[in-house]
């Protein structure tokens, strides 16, 4: 199979046109008879504890059917992504972030539930919020949880950082921050639970996990996981966001519709998504890089600290992840990172499109930058000089034969550095290029189990219907899976539909997470095509009476490959194999290369393989308004395989956003506790006019591990564009920013200083 | 696996509770936003063409949305159950029944399309229908189809027949008929199609045989069979009326909800669902047996007509099916049957519950007990001679090496024979004992593919999910599969949901008919549990770190061998393994053994297995009115293994009632082509107050084509029933009847005569 007819083609979104006239069923276009609306009822408080919730007066109000607390769920009322399960759905005692839900109300309309929220009388004593990461580790901090207030703590040890900076020439260090980023998905978390009259329920939700909150739903209905199915609705946008929360509101509305009998949709308000549900880690990262003056890097020593908020949601996987790639895409002996995330009184952090790796990236390559200056060494070379090879062993001690195209990410923006890195600073504007490249490890590796399932069916007419595990989320996993589909079985794309998920049809295949779709979710995909090519080729081979060996599918028909004019359309190779009793529907798991890993040191096989890139952007400062234009900005990574161009620049173009934003523009703003920017008039985010010029150069350096060879894109641009702004920036304006996003007013700050 | 722990036990129906609490969502319960109604507006002449019809005046009509005829459809408006596919949607020309639909008007409500119906000017010029076989088969008979008015005719030999008959001492003929039926299932046949928002379609039927809807309906709107979804939903019973029916209004729905947009609900009074849609086939029988003096019989000869109304429908199937058992559970040497259906001008006639085997075997029965007579030999000892045993050939000249419990079911009803047949006629009442014996072929065969798809999923929690892709109709197979599945994989019946079909989930499994469920879709079920119970196993061995031969699965634990306190919860051993990687999902595939047939002589191995049976019938006939009372019936079966004996005798008994109302009540009674009793004020059905005293006697001689040795027990009661009825009546009356329904005034007519 070296020739390809569809993989590496730019086809259309295969859900596009739904999409873009507006037909695609979101949950809030879900309308079911005698449904009612919910409304949570918040804290507005960081820290308290609830002495009474009295709901009779509300209850009073017309159209107002239920207000449940605590006391009213049915099941363990606790929920989490991974241990330690440590959220309740609705507290029924302490509260722990101001944005915390402590009642639904159910009614008629959304609006009369909202209404009625006032009418709730809630008695909280407020207590003393900790809202610092050091007040939190401060030794007599109250605890924010019975365990303390270290959510997760790990490190990892590769070699003797102590040797190895005893060997460096140059030793340096730096602090670096970044603060909370809001998913700002343009769809707000919704879900819909309908009692379907089969005796089971059916949850319709904006989600990226189904089976995950199938579990927590099923375990807080009080009811087998059978009995409850979870649709994946078209989701508008997720970036992490929608795991928790999703659980949340499908155990609200669940508990609702299973006592009322009735469907209850909740859906939240903007100021809801931001107070309420999960954000981005904020981190406080130190860095201490030791280095022989040929640039070679002898150590890497960092300290991670991640403010998780009141829950640990999925801390202990991006505290995981933060600590892997502290060190980046770099072969160095000695490293030690230690990697701790901690809870506040503040709104709960999880999973955030990067997942970790963000944050270290930029620390890590404002200092590789730093540590360039201080050497006197180009900042390419520096990064080349250590750059990864197959061969090399990663900050686990992983070895990859190959797949590992770091070095010709830097070949690819080399020319633009050069081209760029010239320009002059004129009197008002001030021009800077920074280069940040970023490793980023493809799918859940030794975070979690990796099995995806998928399956296919063919039908008669050859048509051809996929499912898979994994949710589509605007990443195009449903036009990748057309795609392998449809090259497997020698058909057009069209003839292909990818149908949404739910979990009745497929196996578990966790989250979509951490940049797996394509390459595990495509093998699933690939594999269950494969089986039922096998029953067409068998089938063409009966009816053309030669061998198997002898036949090809193609363009929609099963072809002799020794005469291309004897062509049987698959239809009815499709059709007489069905009726031959040849199977046309396989369902197939992918599972990942279990991970070998030590996880005391951290030492071991971690992930199937790894995304390496490396940004350039190349930036204008206005000297007076501190205003940042990206005049250039490239993005090359190793894909392995381009499954589809247009496509996969699109992931590019939109992580590069999230990452140029993280680096310039967005933070949640605290103020005693209370988030002062919950809307969208108060959070700055890039809208459509704020996009990069992006241009992607992709690095085909294929994996065993993926379809055709193809890597994960989804995540790993956000770090490497954040931290690439950062040094454009800090190049330009020539300060050393150790704290993203550094706004147009930080930039504005730093050059007033100078004036 | 000797012993079963939940196979054979009469578990309560896992879906009684939805169904008798009025939980059930059924399709008439699905509402949708912007829903509107289509009703069928009918030709009203049994042959006629049309000229034109004018709905400028239905459309002008406040809410009426949308008239549909065939040149608006979108596909080749042709449908059929196998070929000769020669049914129009909407004719565009040719009126072939008085029920046939000609338009379809669409609109707000139900009750403004069938009003606005009123106002389309159809302009039909009637041509002379025609209305019996002898006019269809008559030498210059107008042609309903073009091919002729034959619609299949097959022939059976084995041996010689006129050998057969010369080595007869005695030879007897008889000629018997039998009426249309119409299957009075509870809920009339009710489509409702949902354009659903990711530009597929999703069609909420009551139906059996969801993937053949698919497979029509996507053909006539024109889509690939990948954008329709079937779901089945509830189903107020089907015996085999829903395949045609439910494709019909599916594809009218179907394309008035594309063209429209919005959820269009066909739903069909119960008029024309008797009017319009298939009925078991009226049958003209000539029966001639050939016999020794010792009861030995030599020979048999059978031709069968079959009128299979205006379309072919399942008529081939019929056709074979009559042809196959027409000579009954005999071991006979030479054997002769002719089997025809044949167009005429009335409503179309398709599958129903038995498929062609109740009308031969009342006849068949009737001239056992004839020959019997004729030959001063007992009846039960007459069958009992002639019945096959293991290693006998069958009229197809198979041979079971196992599970021909045939002689048993003899032996089981001998006694109630004995007791019975005694009883003395007094003075207004005659007593009358009969019994008649059915061979019926399980599942498919050589009539088609015989693969049936079922999945299993287990969670995290250890509650596991089942698909299917075989319909529950009523027949309780969504019960004996959690049985399956609970026994396999060691739990409770309650951890086991079985879901809804949908054809998105599962491999096309054909129709769900010829009581393959148990015995097909319950050895699918069976495969992929054991699958899953392999990942429990392999999971729990690793936990208990021993052997996998050690670990048992039962109660919901795994368990030692050595040590039955040695126990770990199933749901932990279900978590490990998910996180360990072992697949907790299946899709499995039985594949029944494929048939080996000659279709020139219908020589050859047809079906997987037979059931047996042999019912007695003890009645009492009021000598002045003509009434029955059904005093004894028993009814003995080989079933292979009960795998739930309440469930099984629930079989029994409905499809027994059905024998019975086939005997006794129901009749589709025409006058010029125009069906006289299409309500049930007029057409006499048995209600709840009607029901016989049926005494269910299994024998199990298991079939290694069955789940744990079950063979399938849905439709052998109707024939024998029937038959039953038929001889005890007879021998009540002193007089053989040879035409059913035996009605009260045949009997009562019969008795006047004597008089």
């Amino acid at each position: 199979m070296a020739e390809h007819t569809i993989i590496g083609k730019s086809v259309r979104k295969v859900d596009g046109i739904e999409l873009v006239t507006g037909k695609a069923k979101f949950t809030a276009d879900m309308k079911f008879p005698g449904m009612l609306y919910g409304y949570e009822l918040r804290a507005g408080v960081p820290a308290g504890i609830i002495e009474s919730i009295d709901a009779s007066e509300a209850l009073k109000e017309p159209g107002v059917h239920m207000v449940l607390t605590a006391k009213d769920l049915l099941g363990p009322n606790l929920i989490g992504v991974l241990p330690p399960f440590d959220q309740p759905v609705l507290p029924d005692r302490e509260i722990r972030y101001a944005g915390e839900s402590i009642a639904l109300v159910v009614a008629d309309t959304r609006e009369g539930a909202k209404r009625a929220c006032r009418n709730i009388k809630a008695v909280i004593t407020p207590i003393e919020p900790i809202l610092t990461m050091e007040q939190a580790l401060a030794e007599d901090a109250r605890k924010i949880h019975p365990q303390g207030n270290v959510t997760f703590s790990r490190t990892l040890t590769k070699g003797n950082v102590e040797q190895g900076f005893a060997e460096a020439d140059v030793v340096i260090e730096g602090s670096y921050t970044t603060t909370f980023q809001d998913h700002c998905y343009i769809e707000p978390e919704i879900a819909c639970a309908v009692p379907s009259g089969d005796n089971r329920i059916t949850l319709y939700v904006s989600c990226q996990s189904p089976f995950h909150i199938r579990g927590h739903v099923a375990a807080n209905l009080n009811v087998p996981a059978s009995k409850v199915k979870v649709v994946q609705a078209y989701t508008g946008g997720s970036f992490g966001g929608k795991d928790d929360a999703a659980v949340e509101i499908g155990i609200l509305a669940g508990t609702a519709a299973l006592k009322l009998g009735r469907p209850v949709t909740i859906a939240h308000e903007r100021e809801e998504s931001i107070a309420g549900t999960n954000v981005r880690h904020a981190a406080e990262i130190a860095y201490k890089t030791g280095a022989r003056k040929d640039g070679t890097i002898t150590a890497r020593q960092v300290k991670v600290l991640l403010d998780g908020g009141a829950y640990a949601s999925e801390s202990p996987f991006v505290t995981m992840k933060a600590m892997i790639h502290a060190s980046g895409p770099y072969a160095i002996d000695h490293i030690e990172v230690e990697s701790t995330s901690v809870y506040t009184n503040k709104t709960y952090a999880g999973a955030f499109r990067g997942f970790g790796v963000p944050q270290v990236t930029f620390a890590s390559e404002s200092e590789i930058d730093e540590l360039a200056k201080h050497l006197g060494i180009d900042p390419l070379e520096l990064r080349r000089k250590n750059g990864l090879k197959a061969g090399d062993k990663t900050a686990t001690s992983q070895v990859y034969d190959q797949s590992v195209g770091y070095l010709q990410t830097l070949d690819a923006v080399e020319p633009s550095l050069r081209e760029t890195g010239t320009k002059e600073n004129d009197g008002r504007y001030l021009y800077g290029t920074g280069i940040a490249s970023v490793i980023q490890g493809i799918s859940n590796g030794a975070e979690g189990v990796d099995v995806v399932g998928a399956s296919v069916q063919m039908s008669q007419d050859a048509s051809v219907l996929v499912g898979c595990g994994l949710a589509e989320m605007g990443q195009g996993s449903r036009t990748v899976f057309s795609q392998i589909a449809a090259e497997v079985l020698g058909i057009p794309v069209d003839w292909v539909t990818v149908r949404q998920v739910d979990t009745d049809a497929v196996h578990d295949s966790g989250p979509t997470v951490a940049s797996r779709s394509t390459t595990v979710g495509g093998m699933a995909v690939k594999q269950a095509a494969e089986t039922v090519r096998q029953s067409l080729v068998k089938m063409a081979s009966l009816m053309f009476k030669t061998d198997e060996s002898m036949i090809v599918l193609k363009e929609g028909f099963a072809v002799l490959t020794v005469d291309d004019t004897a062509r049987i359309p698959l239809r009815d190779v499709a059709t007489a194999a069905y009726w031959t009793g040849f199977p046309l529907m396989h369902l197939a798991f992918s599972q990942a290369e279990p991970a070998d890993f030590d996880h005391d040191t951290h030492q071991g096989r971690v992930y199937i393989a790894y995304n390496f890139g490396t940004h350039l952007m190349h930036v204008k400062v206005d000297r007076y308004t501190g205003e940042v234009e990206v005049l250039k900005h490239v993005a090359s990574h190793d894909v392995g395989k381009v499954v589809n161009p247009m496509a996969a620049s699109g992931q590019v173009e939109g992580a590069s956003l999230i990452g140029f934003a993280l680096g310039h523009m967005e933070k949640v703003e605290y103020k005693d506790g209370i988030i002062q920017n919950p809307t969208f008039a108060d959070y700055a985010f890039p809208s459509i006019r704020d996009r990069i010029p992006t241009e992607t150069i992709f690095v085909e350096d294929p994996t065993p591990h993926g379809p055709y060879g193809a890597k994960g894109i989804g995540e790993p641009p956000v770090a490497a564009a954040a931290a690439a702004f950062a040094n454009a920036v800090s190049q330009a304006v020539g300060h050393r920013f150790t704290h993203i996003p550094i706004t147009r007013e930080d930039i504005a700050a730093v050059l007033q200083e100078e004036v």
